[in-house]
């Protein structure tokens, strides 16, 4: 008999009807021999309606309250899950996040897991009850109600999933599970049967917003295998896990690709210590997030130093840089949307050489331009001209032998 | 300074606009150099969309998991509420029934409060906050949500101003208070400045429905004094209280009505013991509700019983009494629906004589026929044909000498 924790999103649970789907797989699941905890989302549309809510009485809501306001919505959701398998027959039990024993730190509205204390989970599985956990919630060690920011119910998962040393725990989405690129990019692309921590957290961070970077990072520390996989049929997912000696050898695990960017460059900076940190120490208080930064050697005693943003956040920039640019002594200040950024992502990097070359040559074959490139440890990525992105990523997605057979 | 519990029910807070309105309620006695509680019922509509909602999971929802479901009405009320104080400068922290202390038996969507631990209002109400709590609901010793039932709002205020210890306790409502009489019936009814604990219950168990019986049995319990007042204006409402010497000098304090009531009478039942108590578990056990029962001496070894029940009960008795009335070998079983209920209620009656002398011929005058009688220490009932009672309601208020001097 297996331990098993299931996690259903806010589309999973989005209407009646769908909530009975999931309390028919959930009692399928027991039925087989398991224990089954499930943690919940809000119902599809009911965050975004209490959001409107409290901004009709507030234009700035306290976190405090809009973490009391927004536990509502898993509330909702985990009471009509349990009341749907009683009404097929089943027995279960709903808890909240503070009732699960999820104690978190006090930061409002994306507060941290500090620790999981299982108690009542685990009396009423020993019920032979199926439990249902709000997902996203918790509470601090002096009893208030704390949210834990974008993708947390997945953060639930994972934290309850290690507390109860669960023998599995599959996060349920809308999608089947990671692919090696977007199919609406690369029609050939093909689902990833199994990826390592880093290489889920390297695909997160550029582009392939399957699981928010934190929930996957969590996973890794505390060494939780999971799986990717949709709620609207039975295919297996993506199993993420530690990396094992047969994954390396991979090359590249997956493309992803990232639109609507925006790079900056910045001529001519002085090349003396202290000038970068006043360029990027402006544009963090203006809280512009920076994603791929590349400076070249110095020359002739100045450099120019790129990097690229969302395009929506170009508007926050202004004239600022225009001012620190003369600050500091730098030249002209370029700005320029229409970029987007490729990356090849694959823990077989650190094994294997000429991965760049390939990426390179692939991208020169098909006449692209790349305009910036930067690496790590198991991700190159290039920025290139939005029009081609799509033409890129097949590109790459064929050198890399990722295509599935026809 | 004093130290104010206010209440606020569903239409009061029914819309964010409603709300807004609460919050400059509070905020205003507040400054005027209160300690301020409010406690708040779900929006109105909210319970029936929550009700709704789980009926479409389950044609039978557990107990369990209705209150966790319906606890949320009450929780985003409050969050609400704090913000919109937040939001005009104040200062301001919500609470669910299990923060505020409130710790209760664990009997399902009518749960009893058995006690209530107010350290968190105490410290949140010694910071200077406004401290708003969800009504209606509570949580078990070991850790269950549950809820009140009925005006179980109005028992959340009462039981916390009684813990707390507070100077005022007011019920804020739609209607202005308590009145001689439904003022759509008799326009010359008047508000009434103070009421016993007594009389609002009698005026509640006969049709006045400001407030359900269990709040003022509680508030008379542990001596809470009450003010039931609007929340659409600043009117002084109705003070409901311990009964004081002054008290008794009014005769009659109001007149009550219930309309939509129905008749049952049993002929010919024998004058044995246990042929009512036969008569009266049927009915019960089939969950019919009786109000008034009415039996007369026996004069030939068997006698009529008859008593009233709301006209919707009739359909759950069926043919019921009839096997009954063979069973106890009593006669025939007579049904009357179209009749209605008046009470005069005043603890005064407990010295003053002739008051149902002085209530029979008023109606007698008015040609009014009386089908039942019913009477109790500070109350007499009479059961009217319906179509006769707002004029016999008149002409009661008028013999009493409740009308408002025009």
């Amino acid at each position: 008999m297996a331990l098993i924790v299931q996690k259903y999103g806010g589309t999973s649970v989005g209407t009646p009807e769908r909530i009975l789907n999931v309390a028919r797989r959930l009692l399928a699941t027991q039925s087989e021999g398991n224990s089954v905890v499930a943690i919940v989302s809000a119902m599809s549309g009911v965050t975004d309606s209490l959001i409107k809510l409290a901004k009709e009485v507030s234009n700035q809501p306290t976190e405090r309250e809009m973490d009391v306001l927004l536990a509502t919505g898993e509330q909702t959701t985990m009471a009509l899950a349990a009341m749907a398998i009683q009404h097929m027959g089943g027995k279960a039990v709903s808890l909240t996040g503070a009732q699960a024993g999820i104690v978190t730190s006090g930061v409002h509205t994306k507060a941290k897991i500090s620790n999981v204390t299982p108690d009542q989970i685990q009396k009423h599985l020993s019920d032979g009850a199926i439990v249902i956990i709000a997902g996203f919630q918790g509470e601090t060690s002096d009893g208030a109600i704390t949210t834990l920011g974008r993708g947390g119910s997945d953060l639930t998962a994972i934290a309850i999933a290690s507390a109860i040393d669960a023998d599995a725990c599959q996060i349920f989405t809308d999608v089947d599970g990671v692919y090696t690129c977007d199919p609406r990019i690369v029609p050939t692309a093909k689902k990833i049967e199994a990826i390592s921590y880093d290489e889920m957290l390297e695909m997160a961070s550029s582009g392939s917003k399957v699981m928010q970077s934190r929930s996957v990072e969590f996973a890794k520390k505390f060494g939780v295998e999971f799986e990717v996989r949709s709620s609207f049929n039975n295919n297996p997912g993506t199993i993420v896990k530690e990396e094992s000696a047969g994954m390396e050898q991979v090359v590249v695990r997956g493309v992803s690709i990232e639109r609507n960017q925006a790079k900056v460059t910045v001529a001519q900076v002085p090349d003396k210590p202290g000038c970068a940190a006043r360029l990027f120490t402006a544009l963090a208080d203006a809280h512009v997030m920076v994603d791929v930064i590349v400076q070249n050697v110095s020359a002739s005693g100045s450099t120019d130093i790129s990097f690229t943003i969302n395009r929506d956040e170009l508007e926050k920039i202004g004239d600022l840089l225009d001012r620190v640019a003369l600050e500091i002594g730098a030249g002209e200040v370029r700005k320029q949307d229409g970029i987007a950024k490729l990356s090849v992502v694959g823990i077989g990097m650190r094994t294997h050489s000429g991965v760049a070359a390939k990426l390179f040559e692939a991208l020169a074959k098909g006449g692209i331009n790349i305009q910036m490139i930067s690496t790590s440890e198991i991700k190159i990525a290039v920025i290139l001209d939005e029009e081609k992105i799509a033409e890129a990523a097949k590109l790459a997605h064929t050198a890399f032998g990722l295509d599935a057979s026809a």
